[in-house]
């Protein structure tokens, strides 16, 4: 986040994750954990996480992060989903769905994996503008 | 890898990485990682992680993990290069070949997903087992 926040202002929010609850109420912890993760949102262009989203490769995702951080005036914000991934309502409300891999990663794996992918993207985006 | 061990024997080994020297010598630190990796390879089955490898969801890797642990004879060993990817014999030397995603990380994170990923498997391994 440190290295990030070198490259461009970024903020990691921890939203409360359902605990204690058993699996089998799955739609009972998404629902607990979207309201959590609605209070942050606002008006945020949103990318979530998610096994149906696209993949990209890494020159691919920095261009779609070039286009994301140059043409929106609204908040990029990524949404990493607890260990059951993210409420229906909340991928509906999402701009974009992303997949980090065809493999599944625990939610706090996949969280280090976007982070340090934002950052790869980033270095490679002010390379290139310091190249210019 | 102590929760890896609890399923299956399992032993992590670190080679030299070439430090110090610059990038653009990037044959020389290849080659000076792969006579490294050699040392411990014997007549192992070598599963490669590279960009070129296939990429498998975690239902088809856990099959694929299945099939490795069931059949061969040979110690399975997964290589994971250094920050410039494994050298080219060693991609020509190894049984298979293993992308974990089309973005490109670190290989300090590869190494991190590539062992949760094991784990998650040989978890759902032997639970079928169990469950039999």
């Amino acid at each position: 986040m440190e290295k990030i926040n070198r490259l461009e202002t970024c903020e990691l929010i921890q939203t409360k994750e359902a605990k204690g609850i058993p699996e089998k109420f799955a739609d009972r912890i998404k629902e607990i954990e979207a309201v959590s993760l609605e209070e942050h949102l606002g008006d945020d262009c949103l990318i979530g996480l998610s096994d149906k989203g696209k993949e990209m490769n890494s020159v691919e995702f920095t261009r779609f992060l070039e286009k994301l951080t140059s043409s929106s005036a609204r908040v990029n914000t990524f949404v990493v989903g607890g260990f059951l991934g993210l409420e229906e309502r909340i991928l509906r409300r999402a701009d974009f769905l992303l997949s980090l891999s065809r493999m599944t990663f625990s939610h706090e794996l996949s969280r280090v994996m976007l982070l340090e992918q934002i950052y790869r993207s980033l270095t490679i985006m002010k390379g290139r503008k310091y190249a210019k």
